[in-house]
């Protein structure tokens, strides 16, 4: 079933006629057109009986016409109402609860006499949890890049060199091979500047014998990587080698636990009980992970309060940390894809 | 009257019992406190009695207390309803209807029972459309830091330079300016490129005697700048230099006109004017220019149909543009604070 059907039977399900998806990221997982016309309306209608219809402004028209989507558009100028140009009543609509703004709200109500509302935001993360065969493919790619970027990153490195440029480099860099967006500002700390909660890369410069900590990702064909890796400059002392063991063990055993039909916050538990048992326990202030696709960082949490089970076609990232101050910052992700027998890591780069 | 008791007087005005403000940047405006802690709970409740409250997550609370805001603080853990630590009713609650969710709105609706809810959003637009001296005071600032990088950018182009390359030079160099953050994706796009709609930076080589357009601007203080300048690399052909000095009047000319009393939209007649009587109006596809602030584009739209009249205190940029696709692209851009008996230009690099 594809997506927007599986949509229609969610419609039935909750006994409305028509859902209004306004989350441009949404609208594109339904779509397979991107844009993001800001204050300007854009939105997918999805109904009960008959095809889909993308709201845009008129000028997109054209691009949504060469996208796969096959449903009506409705392009409108500037000076148009785009409602007057679908005047249809609908008595239940589904909505983004958590992204439609009151603004809009009132203006749908009006348009189309709607007298219920309900949230369709929890059905879509769901379909949005389990990846498709393509959406898994530019996954892979997206993370074979992210390593990309560390062998980058890392033959770059040498004393004096400062962050910013160790980030600069492997930004432009990573172009060459047909990367025009990270998925985040990517992070690159020296030392025990990588122990600071929300460091920001800067003019700090590499010295021997320091771990360096890269956290960064790509964007490719729309779905994003997430990778982080702690590499050591020389020899680090011994105190941030010990940290950095308990940390790949953490990350290492926790992985291994990735298969169908395992409770997500036994991932969690798992890693910080390794972390909690080495006496790191109150340097460990994060969850173990999240969701990977269109976004970065989506639905799920990987933490130790989300009792949900492991399906295959999820990916999540999976990355412990020790963050002692004064001392060491270590954390180490990957990208995994849960697989019908167990799991596959989509990250490749040594650690 | 500081800003809150102007948000105070207008909750007077419109028989509210308080204002709920969840925009992070409309959150520091009035309370010189900044964070945007995403889906978590951040708002500010101001009442007609009684001090303001700003709801944020408890890891927050220190900053916000060594932050300028003096109201009270309700910081909230995640497993914490932040409502329930402010049982209070509010009848009729004022709400930013163009930034709030429906989810947020129900939220409120049971937490405070609020029967009425009417929007504040342009009560703050017309707020923040007037500038304090210190808003000023960052505003020129900002602009003359966008100067700066229009003299690095220039000092570095050379033949085979790519456009991105200029651009990463400019945003690193200012850094040692003490800038963090430019104010959007700086542009640089050499010759018949700048005459795309949406040209991005990219692997461009500069060649002799073509234009090279700068789009840059950068945050002061939380202030944004955002200017333009088109400027030779050698000698451009004849037709390109007739553009860039019709460009030049026009913007030379709509600046001229700028003081208290005038109607906007005569502004952009103005410019508009002068490039039709040139024979290029089908060339100019969009408004003069917008305001400028806290955003890089905010309140208000410089455009023909806004007839609203220039204050002392509003600061706007003028940009007029003509692209000829194939030939050059120009657009020259500068920001302009409205005083009492006219004008200043706050960016000053040579044009």
């Amino acid at each position: 079933m594809s997506k927007l059907d599986q949509l229609v039977q969610a419609l039935k399900e909750n006994e409305a006629d028509a859902a209004w998806i306004s989350h441009p990221i949404n609208i594109f997982y339904f779509t397979g057109y991107k844009s993001d016309p800001h204050e300007r309306l854009f939105a997918l209608l999805v109904r009960k009986e008959g095809e889909p219809i993308l709201f845009c402004p008129q000028l997109e028209v054209e691009e949504v016409k060469n996208s796969p989507f096959e449903g009506q558009i409705i392009g409108y100028l500037d000076t148009e109402n785009p409602f007057d140009k679908h005047p249809n009543h609908y008595d239940k609509l589904l909505i983004e609860e958590s992204h439609l703004t009151v603004q809009r709200y009132h203006a749908l109500k009006e348009a189309f006499g709607t007298k219920t509302f309900a949230p369709i935001d929890q059905t879509i993360k769901q379909l949005r949890n389990v990846k498709t065969d393509d959406e898994i493919k530019a996954l892979a790619e997206a993370a074979h890049l992210a390593d990309k970027c560390m062998e980058i990153g890392k033959a770059f490195l040498k004393e004096g060199v400062t962050e910013r440029e160790v980030v600069n480099h492997i930004e432009n860099e990573i172009k060459h091979y047909g990367v025009s967006e990270m998925s985040f500002d990517t992070m690159v700390l020296f030392g025990d500047h990588a122990a600071a909660p929300h460091g920001t890369p800067g003019d700090r410069k590499l010295k021997n014998d320091e771990y360096v900590l890269f956290d960064l990702g790509v964007i490719y064909n729309h779905y994003c990587s997430d990778i982080t890796r702690t590499i050591p400059f020389g020899n680090p002392d011994q105190k941030a080698q010990e940290i950095y063991q308990i940390v790949l063990q953490a990350e290492t055993e926790a992985i291994e636990l990735i298969q169908p039909g395992v409770k997500i916050s036994d991932l969690d538990r798992k890693a910080r009980g390794i972390i909690e048992n080495a006496g790191f326990g109150e340097y460990f202030p994060h969850r173990l992970g999240h969701g990977l696709g269109l976004e970065a960082h989506e639905y799920q949490d990987i933490s130790h309060t989300n009792d949900h089970l492991l399906e295959a076609g999820m990916v999540l990232t999976i990355e412990p940390g020790i963050y002692v101050p004064g001392v060491a910052g270590v954390r180490i992700e990957d990208d995994i894809l849960v697989t019908e027998n167990g799991h596959v890591r989509l990250s490749n780069y040594p650690k």
